[in-house]
C-alpha cells in the first residue's frame, strides 16, 4: 500500500490494523561514470514497495536526498547537511507519530545516511516525549540497508569478489539495470581504481576517487544480477520488517 | 533529462549548455475523501518531467514532502516545519549552485509551499553570497504553480465553476486520475462543503473542513479532464521555464 | 490602546473583553532616492494606531525590521533572515498567547515580509500546540497589507497609473509625507526606471534597480494624497480587523 | 540623524564621515502597577535620539522587544528567547556591517538584555569573519545602560535611596513621565515590596514579585526628575559614544 | 561526591536528600606566555570538588570548553559559539532536571562564560516549562565566579595591586601552580603590557594583547598564593552554595 | 602533551611539527548498578593521555558529555541532543582548524556517540569549506572506539564470553577499577539480564533494561583485567593514530 496513492480514509483504516510504516530513503549523488545519480533512492524505493505489498505495510514516498556531502564535488549530487536531515526526519516522524504510527522502518540505499539517521532517531525520541505525544515510548525506529542483507552481501561477494568495492558497486548498479534497463550506461572505466576506503570532505573525496567509484567495478553488473539482488533483498527485508513490527 | 537517471558525466555535459534545472515540489497530505495523499507531488513531477523533455532541461527528483502542517490532523499527512524546509531548500540549492547551476525553476503542486519556498529563496541568496559561491548574484529562483497557469485556471473555472474550490480540487484530482487511472477512488461526498477559505492550525483546519476538502467537488473530475490540464500546464510551464532561463 | 503606553493591569483588563491584538510590521530598507528608510514601519504603525483607537484594540509596538535581504546592497537597510524572522515572530506570539491573546492581526507595510510572516504563522501554530498552550487551536493570525486594501489600491491607480510601480511607490511616499512633512525629500529622479518586477539577491537587485525604485515615480507624491491613503487604509483595515476578530 | 527618516543617499553620505551607529534597545514588559510596558524602549529611544543629534550620529529605530522571558507571566510582556535574540542582533549587525558600519553603540534600557547582547556580540564578531566581511576585525560593539551612567545612578540614589529598587524603578518611571506626561498612571501601591533580587523563570518571578516591582517605589517618580535623568543620561552617553567612536 | 565516580543508584539516593548540583565550568584558551590553556577549567574544577566534599553536594564533571571566541587567534584555544553553548547548557540542565535536580550552581573560572551562561539560564527556564517538566518553576540556576569572591578579590589586590590585570592574572596562574606544580612555566614576559580592557573579535584581541595577557603580571604568582586563593574560594563558595540551596 | 597543561607558545611550537590532535570523548551516563557514571570519559581520557605520551601528540581535555539520550531515564545521566552535539563538535574543530590543526583523532568510550560524531564530521568538513579555512580539504577526522580494538575485543571475549554484553560491560568496568581502585562498587546484581540489544527512547530503555545493564555481568571485572585492557587499547590506538597521521 503506497502512501502517496492512498487517501486519508485508507490510512485511517490501515492504522486500525497496523502502526508500522516503511520509509525508503536514498540519495541523489554521483555513482561513478556509469551509475545513475538516483541509484540509492531507486533501489530503496523499489525494494520497499515490494516489501510493502508482501507484508501489507504502508510505504511512504522515497526520501530522494540524504546525507551525501562528500559527493558534492561531482555535479548533480545534492545533499542535506546532517543538521538539516535530523530536522527533516524529526518532522516526518512527528507528523506520522501524531497520526498514530509507532514503528518506523527505513529501507536505506546509502551508507552515508546511516549515521545521521541514527542521530535523527535519538533526537526524535526525545522530541516526541517533550511535546507530549501519547505513549511516545512505543515509538521505535530502525534502519535496514538493503545492500547489507546477508543474502545480498553474500551474492555480491560471490559474483564480484573484491570488485564489489564500496561505492558505485556492481550490485547496486545491477539493481538499477534491472529496474531501468533503458538507462543502462556503458563507459570504458579506468583500470586502476582506488582501494582506499576513507571518506572525508568533498574535495578530498574527488581527489581520492577521481571518477567517483570506490574500489568497485560496476562493469560487472547485469540486469539479471539486479533481479537476483532485488529478490533477495525483498525477502530478507520483509522478514526483518515483520520481526520489527512484532517486537515489543 | 531526469537527474536521477543521469550520471555525473551527463550532468557535467549538460552544464556546458545550460545552467537551469527544474525542481518539482509537492506535498504528502490529505486530499479529501477521494484525493490521493501524493496528489501534489504526483502532479508536479509528471508535469515537470514533460517540461524537461520539451525544453531539454534537467529535472530533479520530486520533493515529496513540503509545508503541510495545517493538514496534519488527517492521518497520512507528513509536513516539514517552515524552518526545516528553508534549511532543506537552502541545502539543495547550495549543492547545485556549487556545481554550477544558477537558474532554479520550481514546479509546484501545493499552495502551502509557496510562502516557505519564497522565504527559502531569500535565505539562500544571502547564504550563497556568505559562503562565497562565485557569481552567486546570478542565482535566480522561481516558483510556478501548475494550477495557477492561466490556461489551467480558466479550464478549471469553465469545467467546475465554484466547485473547483481550493483544496482537493477536481482539477488536481483529475490530473492524478489521468496519471494513475488504477487509483481512482469513488466515495459518496458530503453535499455541503465549507465555503470558508481560512487556514490556521491543524486542529482548526480539521474542525473547519471535516472531510479535508475546501469548497471543492472532486467528484466532477475525470481522467480526460486530467489530460487536458496536463497538456495545458506543460505548455504554459515550458514557456515559463524558457523565458526564465533566457532572462537576465 | 497602545501596548507600550499601557500597564500590565491595563492589559489584564483588556483581555477580559478581547483576545485580539494588532501588530504593525514594517521594514528598515532603502526606498529610492527620496523615500525614507523607515517608510514601511512608519506607515504600518500610523495606520495601526488609528485602527486600534477606532476598534478599541490593543496595538503592539511596531516591528521595525523585517525581511529585506534583497535591499541590503543599499546602505541603511537592515534585514532579518527569514529563518530568524520566523523565530522572532514565533517568540512574540508565544509570549502573547501565553497571556491569553488568540487573534493576531498584522498590519504590514512591506511586501517582502509576507512570505516569511505566513511561514512564521504555520510554524507558530504547530509550536503552540507542541508546548501545550491551552486552546491553541483558537490562535488565528492574519496579515493585511495596507497598500493592498482595495480602496488604497484604486486610489493609487487613479492618481499615478503605472507610475505607482512596486517599490518606493508614490502612495507610500505620500503617506510618509503626510506623517512627517518635515522630512520630505526632493531629488531629481532619473527619467527611465526599470519596469522589471523580478526580485532575487541583493547584488542583483541593485544592478537591476540602480537607484532603488522599482518602476515607481515617487515625485508624484503629495502630503494630501498621503492623508487620503491614510484614511482609506484605516477604514478598510478597521473593518478587516473587526471581521477577523468576530470570525470563528 | 534618524535612520528611519533618512534616505539611502543620506546614509551613503554619512558613511563617508562616520562608521558609527547608535542602536537603542528596550523591552516590552511589565513595569509594575504604574509603569508603562514600553518603558525600556521609550527611555532608550528618547536618549539615543538626543545623543544622535548632539554627536552627529545616525540612530537606528529602537529594538522594542528584547530578552524579558522572566516577565512573561505578566500579560502584555513580549520576549525573545536568547537564542532568537542572538540571531536577530547578528542579522542587524551583518546588514549594517556589509554597508560599512563598524562601530555599534547600543543604548540599552533593560538589564535583562545585557547578557544576551554580549553573547550576540561575540557570535557576530565570529560570524562576520566567517563570511568574509572586509576588515571585520574593526567591528566593535558596546552596550551602555542609560540607568547605569554614574550621574544617573547617583541622582537616583540621592532622590530615592533604596526605594530605587531594581525593576519598575522610580527613575525609569520618571523618565517616561517626562516623555509621556499624558500617560502617567496612579495606583495605590502595596506597602511591602520584596527586597529580593533573584531572577529565575517567569512563574517564579511572579510569585516572588506579585505586582511586578522589584524593591522599588515608583510612586516617588515625577516628570521633573525624569527630565533630570534624561539630561544626565544624554550627557554621559554622548561622551561615551564619542569616546567609543574615537577609540582604536 | 563526584558525579562521574558515582553510580546511578548513588545519585538516586542523593536526590532523596538534595536537589542541588555543582557544575564547574572553565574554558580552553590561551592564558598568556606562561598560563596553562586549561587554567579556567582546572581552577573551577578543583574548587568545586572541595566545595562538594564540604557541602555534601554532587559535583558534575567540569565543562572544559566555554565561550572563548575572542581568544581563538591564539593556537590551542577552543570555543563554543554562544548559540551552541546555550543549547549545550540547556541540554545538560534538561537531563538533570528530568531526573529531579532543581538547583544548579555553576562555579565558573572564565569571565567570558558569564553572559552566555546567563542567557542559557533564561533559555532553559522557558524550555523546561515548555516541555512540561514538573514544578519547573523551582529550577534555579546561579553562576559564581571564584575569582570574584570578595576574599579572593581582596587578596589579589593586596598581593598584586593593578598587576592582577584581567586575563592571565597572577591569581589564577597561582592557583594552577598550586594544583600542578610540575607544570609551572617560566618565560621572560614583556615589560609593557596593555592596560586596555576592551574585548571584541579574535583578531582584534590578538592585536591589542599580543602575548595574550590583559594588563597582568603572572610572574608574581607562586604556588603558596595559589593555595591561599584556593582556600578562600572554597570557603566563600561553600557558603554561597549552601545559601543558594536553602533559598526559596 | 596535554593541551590543558600547555601554553599557547607550546601549542605553536607543536604545530610546527604536527597537525594532529587526539580528542578523548566519553559520556556521563548510568553504567548499571556498579558502573561509574563517568566510565566512558574516564576510559577514553586515560587511554588518550597515554597514547599522546607515546606518540608525542597533543591531547585535548576530555569531552565528558556526549549523546546518551537513551540513558536519561536513569538519574545522573546527562546528554546532548544530537543536533547540539553536532554544533559543539563543529565549534571545537573550527577553533582548532583555524589554528592549523588538520588531523582530528577521537578516542571514544561510548557507542552512542558514534553516529552523531560521524554526522558532525560531515557537517564540519562542509562548514570549514564554507567559511574559507585554508586547505580545508586536508581536514580529516576519525573516531576510534577503544573497546572495539581487536585485541581488546578478543580479550573481553576470552575473559567474559557472552557476559561481556553491550552496556556496563565488565571490560569497561574493569578499566575504571584499574584507574580508580578506590571507587570500586560491589552490589548484588540480578541474575537474569536482558539479552536484548535494541535501543530506542529513554523510557523504553529503562523498561527494557531495568538496572541499566545490557546483557553484561560487570561482577566479573577486576582491576587486573582493567590494566590489561588499558595496555592493549593504548598499543592499538597508538598505532592507529600514527597511521592516521601519516596517511594522505
Amino acid at each position: 500500500m503506497l502512501l502517496h496513492l492512498s487517501t486519508w480514509h485508507d490510512v485511517e483504516a490501515y492504522l486500525d490494523r497496523s502502526r508500522g510504516i516503511i520509509l525508503p530513503i536514498g540519495s541523489t549523488e554521483q555513482h561513478g561514470p556509469t551509475g545513475l545519480i538516483g541509484t540509492d533512492a531507486i533501489c530503496a524505493d523499489a525494494i520497499a514497495r515490494r516489501v510493502g505489498e508482501i507484508a501489507d505495510a504502508i510505504v511512504a514516498p522515497p526520501i530522494q536526498v540524504g546525507m551525501a556531502l562528500h559527493h558534492t564535488a561531482f555535479p548533480g549530487s545534492i545533499s542535506l547537511r546532517p543538521s538539516t536531515m535530523i530536522l527533516m526526519i524529526r518532522d516526518y516522524l512527528t507528523s506520522l507519530a501524531k497520526a498514530g504510527f509507532r514503528k518506523f522502518f527505513f529501507i536505506n540505499g546509502h551508507g552515508g545516511n546511516v549515521a545521521t539517521l541514527k542521530a535523527a532517531f535519538s533526537e526524535t525520541y526525545a522530541h516526541l516525549a517533550d511535546i507530549g505525544i501519547p505513549e511516545s515510548h512505543l515509538v521505535h525506529c530502525q534502519v535496514s540497508n538493503w545492500y547489507m542483507c546477508s543474502s545480498v552481501y553474500q551474492l555480491a561477494k560471490q559474483l564480484y569478489g573484491d570488485q564489489e568495492g564500496s561505492h558505485a558497486t556492481p550490485s547496486e548498479v545491477a539493481l538499477t539495470q534491472y529496474l531501468y534497463p533503458e538507462s543502462i550506461k556503458h563507459t570504458l572505466l579506468d583500470e586502476g581504481v582506488s582501494r582506499d576506503r576513507q571518506i572525508y570532505g568533498s574535495i578530498d573525496f574527488r581527489r581520492r576517487y577521481p571518477d567517483g567509484r570506490m574500489g568497485s567495478n560496476p562493469a560487472l553488473a547485469t540486469p539479471e544480477h539486479g533481479q537476483q539482488f532485488y529478490e533477495l533483498a525483498v525477502k530478507d527485508l520483509t522478514d526483518a520488517y515483520l520481526k520489527f513490527l512484532a517486537a515489543a
